[in-house]
């Protein structure tokens, strides 16, 4: 699928009007909204978001953000990983491989990749190489998370609380 | 609706299979099935869930979790606070004041709560006295936090990552 193209968002009123059309559309967005219209952040500033285009349109997205390894309590050795959220694929466009080019896109990072598996996605997460890790509600709180491991890198066990 | 009665979920094969019902059935569910297989847990021990029966059918079910006061980054004074998830009522007993039953409970507490407002939840949020607090994407990481705040309570400001 090489004609997939997966590009990071900027924050533009463009952007924020796209983003509306996403059934997970929430306080980050919302927040970003209020950041572009007081001008406490530039129009066209990077965001959290990678997103596909299908011509103008936006079509698919989702968010990663790199979590500091002193806060890490899903891998073994603990380090810097990212985390993943709003994986969403417009349902026209669905089936066609970019929910898919999306997390490859963001296994090039060759960081560990925790997500949580919304409404029985389990299975899409397993076919794309994720795991699930052993529920600990203290930590997980009731997320389903799925994690992909990088070369080396396994699942923490040792849980301090 | 002195009739809802809110009860605590006990583990057992009826509560497990009843759970199946719910949309965001994942991981906390799949362990204690584990753990009861196991006998790592006994037959009806108090699960994080409550819920209410409409006759012998689980119809409508949250979580409650009590997070330690070391922990909190919503509220000042920081203090032990409820985080509440999963709360769900099955479709064709929306509407008959369930969700509001199971989150007037949770405020018999009298603990600060705070929840993750999903898929433009947020308006029934308010209704029930809750408000969004200000996006913070490390903390948050695309959540959307409303928050419950007893007398004597606000929201905590000063963010330290």
């Amino acid at each position: 699928m090489a004609h997939i193209q997966v590009k990071r968002l900027l924050v533009n009123y463009k952007t924020l009007e796209e983003f509306r059309a996403f059934r997970e559309y929430g306080a980050a967005e919302l927040s970003m909204k209020d950041d572009l219209n007081e001008s406490i952040i530039e129009n066209d500033s990077e965001s959290p978001f990678y997103g596909i285009y299908y011509g103008k349109k936006l079509v698919a997205r989702m968010s990663l953000y790199r979590i500091n390894a002193q806060f890490d309590r899903y891998f073994e050795p603990p380090q810097d990983f990212l985390e993943l959220w709003k994986l969403e694929v417009l349902p026209p466009y669905q089936g066609k491989g970019y929910g898919r080019a999306l997390v490859d896109f963001a296994k090039q990072f060759n960081l560990p990749i925790k997500t949580n598996a919304r409404q029985s996605t389990g299975e899409f997460w397993e076919k794309l190489g994720f795991e699930s890790v052993t529920y600990n509600e203290t930590r997980d709180r009731g997320e389903s998370p799925y994690v992909w491991f990088p070369n080396g890198v396994q699942e923490q066990t040792a849980q301090t609380n």
